[in-house]
C-alpha cells in the first residue's frame, strides 16, 4: 500500500518532469508504466502523460527505457531458440500476408507464434480473418502449446494482454487520433519482446493512405526501430515498400480468408500479388534466420510444393478449426 | 446538434494544433471554451487542452481570447456605474482583509459585490469565514438585489458558476497540482469581468509560502494582468507585497471571522497588522475610484468612525446572518 503510494508519487513527479521537456530515467518511465499497466492512474493523469510525450518526443535512451518497462509490468511468452516472427505497420486493407507466412516458416521448420490485431485501420484485422478458420483465442500456456506442437500459430494478440501499459496508453491517444512515430514504434516492439521474438521481418507499406505516408518518414522509423531491435537483441529486417493498394482481391474476413487459401492452395485463379508480397517477405525472415538459404526460393518452394498448406490444416486443426476448401468458400 | 458537433470537431482540431505548439484564434479558443463549460469535451480531451497550454504558453492575444470565451460561455453579474473589487492571488491564511475591505467600500458609497472562494490553499477561504456570521449561498439576481440594497456583499463565488469553464479547467489541473501563471492571470479576470467589475485593487503576496514566490515573476504576472485590464476596461492598482506570515492572530473560519471583526469594532487588542494591510488595500481601492480621494485616510477614518462595523452589519442582516460581537465570539 505504502509501496503502491510512492510508485504514484513518483509517477506524478515524472509526469510533471515531462510535461516541462525534462528526459526521464528508466525508475521513473518504470513508475508510469506500472501505475498505467496496473490501472492505478486516472484517464486524466495518463493524459498528461500522452500528451507530453506527444509534444517533447523521447529520446533514444527514453525509448529503451519505454519499451522495457512495457514488458516488464506484462506477462511474457517464453520459448527456446529462434522465434521467428512478421509485423506490419499496417494501413492496407485486404493485403492477409500473415496467413500465407505463418505456414511457409513453420513448415521451413521455425517457431512462429503470431499474435495478430483485430480490425483497427482496416475493415478486418489477421484475427478476425483468421477466426474464419478457427478459434483465437489463447492463454499464454496455450499458445506455448501450439508452437510446441506444430510450429507456428495465429492468434488473436489482444487477449494475451502482452505490455498492457500500451494498451492503455492507445485507449487514451483515441479520441485525438494521433500516434506519434515514436509510440507506434514502441508499441510494436513492446509486443514483439513480450512474445520472445528473436528474429523479425517488418513490413513497412508507405503510401497516401497507408498509416505512413511518406518515404522519408519510413526510414526515420526504421532507424529508431533497427536501435531499439539492437538493444533487444532481436534481429531484424525491414521491408519498406510503396503502395497504392491492397494485394488480395477481398476485403473483409471470409473474402480475405479466401484469397489466402487460394494462394495457399495455389489455385490457378490466386490473387498473384497477394503471393508474390508474401513470398518476399517470408524469404526476408527465412534468410535472416539462416544466412545460408536463398530465404525466396525456399518460401516459393514449400509455397509450391503443397508443404505451406499442409501446414496450415494443421495448424487450424490445433487451433480447433475446421479447412474450408477455397472453392467451397467462394459459393 | 449538428452545430454541437461541428463545435467538437473545431475544439478537437484546435487542441492538436495548440499541442504542436500553434497558436489559437479566437473562434478556435471560443469553441474550446463552450465544449468545456458545457461540459460536453471529455476529462481526456480537457487534459490535453490543459497539458498544450502549460507547455506552449498563451501569448497576449489568446490569453485575452480565452477570457473573453471564459466570459461569453457563463453567465455575468449586471451593475450601472463604478463596480470595486479586491482580489488576491492567495497563498496567506490567516489574513482576511477583504471582510474589512468590503464595509469600507461600501461605507463610502461605492459598489462592491465580492465574490469569495472556500478554502483553497489555506484552512479557510473568505466565503468560509463569512459563513461563520451569515449565508453566503446566492443566485446572480439576489446579489444584484443585495448591492442595490447596501452596496456591497461577501458571497460564495462558486455558487454563481461564472466562468464556468475555467472551474472545469482548474479540476483538472488538481491531480498534477500545477497551473501556471498564465492560467491564474486568466482565471481571476474571467472572473471579474464576469462579474462587472470596473475598478480593482489586486493583491499580489509573494513569499517562500505563496503562490508566487518570487518578486520578479509577480512582476511578470502584474505586467500580464494589466495588459488584460486594459482590454476589458477595468481599472486595476496592483498591490505587490513580500509576506512572510499571515496578518491576523487565528487560522481557520471561526478565529479568522474574530479577528476580523476586531478590527470593525476598533477592539483595543485587534490584530494590527491586519487592519493596516486591509486600510492600505482599502485606501488604494478609493484612491482608483476616485483620483481625488487620500484613500488611505478616508479608510482608516470610515473604520475609525464605526461606519465600517454599522455597515457590516447592514450587510450580515440583509443576507440574513446576525452579528455576533467579536468579544461574545471569544469564549
Amino acid at each position: 500500500m505504502t509501496d503502491n503510494h510512492n510508485h504514484q508519487q513518483i509517477a506524478v513527479e515524472a509526469i510533471k518532469k515531462k510535461l516541462v521537456g525534462k528526459a526521464l530515467s528508466y525508475h521513473e518511465i518504470f513508475a508510469i508504466m506500472d501505475e498505467i499497466a496496473n490501472k492505478r492512474l486516472s484517464p486524466v493523469l495518463t493524459t498528461y502523460f500522452a500528451a507530453a510525450g506527444f509534444k517533447e518526443g523521447f529520446n533514444d535512451e527514453e525509448l529503451y527505457y519505454l519499451t522495457r518497462a512495457m514488458v516488464a509490468t506484462g506477462p511474457r511468452l517464453h520459448f527456446k531458440g529462434i522465434v521467428a516472427d512478421k509485423h506490419s505497420t499496417g494501413g492496407v486493407a485486404g493485403t492477409r500476408t500473415t496467413m500465407i507466412l505463418v505456414p511457409i516458416i513453420a513448415a521451413a521448420g521455425y517457431q512462429i507464434p503470431k499474435t495478430s490485431s483485430r480490425a483497427i485501420t482496416s475493415p478486418a484485422g489477421t484475427a478476425d480473418t483468421m477466426e474464419v478458420l478457427a478459434p483465437v483465442t489463447f492463454s499464454p500456456k496455450q499458445i506455448e502449446h501450439l508452437v510446441s506442437k506444430v510450429g507456428g500459430c495465429i492468434v488473436w494478440g489482444g487477449h494475451l494482454g502482452l505490455a498492457p501499459a500500451d494498451d492503455v496508453i492507445i485507449q487514451i491517444e483515441q479520441p485525438l487520433a494521433f500516434e506519434s512515430y515514436d509510440k507506434i514504434i514502441v508499441s510494436i516492439m513492446a509486443k514483439k519482446v513480450a512474445s520472445g521474438t528473436t528474429h523479425l521481418v517488418l513490413d513497412v507499406p508507405v503510401g497516401p493512405t497507408m498509416k505512413i505516408q511518406h518515404v522519408h518518414d519510413a526510414e526515420i522509423i526504421a532507424k529508431k526501430f533497427s536501435f531499439l531491435a539492437k538493444k533487444f537483441d532481436i534481429n531484424v529486417v525491414i521491408d519498406l515498400n510503396e503502395i497504392r493498394q491492397g494485394a488480395g482481391r477481398g476485403i473483409g474476413p471470409i473474402l480475405e480468408a479466401r484469397d489466402v487459401l487460394q494462394v495457399l492452395e495455389q489455385h490457378k485463379h490466386r490473387p498473384l500479388s497477394l503471393e508474390a508480397k508474401a513470398i518476399r517477405l517470408a524469404g526476408k525472415l527465412l534468410t535472416l534466420c539462416n544466412k545460408d538459404l536463398v530465404g525466396e526460393n525456399v518460401a516459393r518452394d514449400i509455397l509450391a510444393s503443397g508443404k505451406a498448406l499442409a501446414k496450415m490444416r494443421e495448424i487450424i486443426k490445433t487451433q480447433g478449426g475446421i479447412y474450408i476448401r477455397a472453392v467451397m468458400s467462394m459459393r
